[in-house]
């Protein structure tokens, strides 16, 4: 789905990773909390989602305030903690200002 | 591949795209023609690429002059018109300003 945000100005961080092969299904579970819980922070506006080799995870905020917050949310930073350890052979977070939008439609 | 990118800041296009299934092939030579395209724009910083139901694809730029350019640049201007006409069922393009980023490593 792509995502219903409000009118710019607001943010997006740029998620782009490369999966490890281990443990499949422990990530996904945990992708699967990450995202249900993300869904409920403050200042959540959407997400958009695609992996091939690389993954690729956009969400979108209202402030630069809202994402620190749900960086430093505390089942967050466990998941952070073993993306780092196990599921993630490399990733970047790109935070960024969305200043102009457009569509299709 | 992740995108080896400058330090911030520079600019992304965040682009979303749900497909239709019309002209599969003919979708496939231009999105190869139009990122070989690309790549020798100037400004052109990297791109990142995955698609399952959505699609996105993101590309780095160093101004918001070299996006419009490439907006502008004629094979791809017509690239966009078949994208809107049949290769397109629903997209968004978001123009972002990357303010700071960091990585595994």
């Amino acid at each position: 789905m792509i995502a219903k945000t409000i009118q710019p100005p607001y943010y997006a961080v740029i998620f782009t990773s490369i999966r490890t092969s281990i443990d499949e299904k422990g990530y996904q579970n945990t992708a699967e909390i990450m995202d249900r819980l993300a869904r409920r922070q403050e200042g959540y506006l959407g997400v958009e989602s695609a992996r091939n080799e690389l993954g690729i995870t956009v969400s979108y905020w209202s402030s630069t305030d809202a994402i620190l917050k749900w960086k430093k949310e505390c089942a967050h930073m466990a998941a952070q903690l073993l993306g780092k350890e196990k599921w993630y052979e490399d990733y970047r977070v790109r935070v960024c200002k969305v200043e102009r939008e457009y569509g299709l439609t």
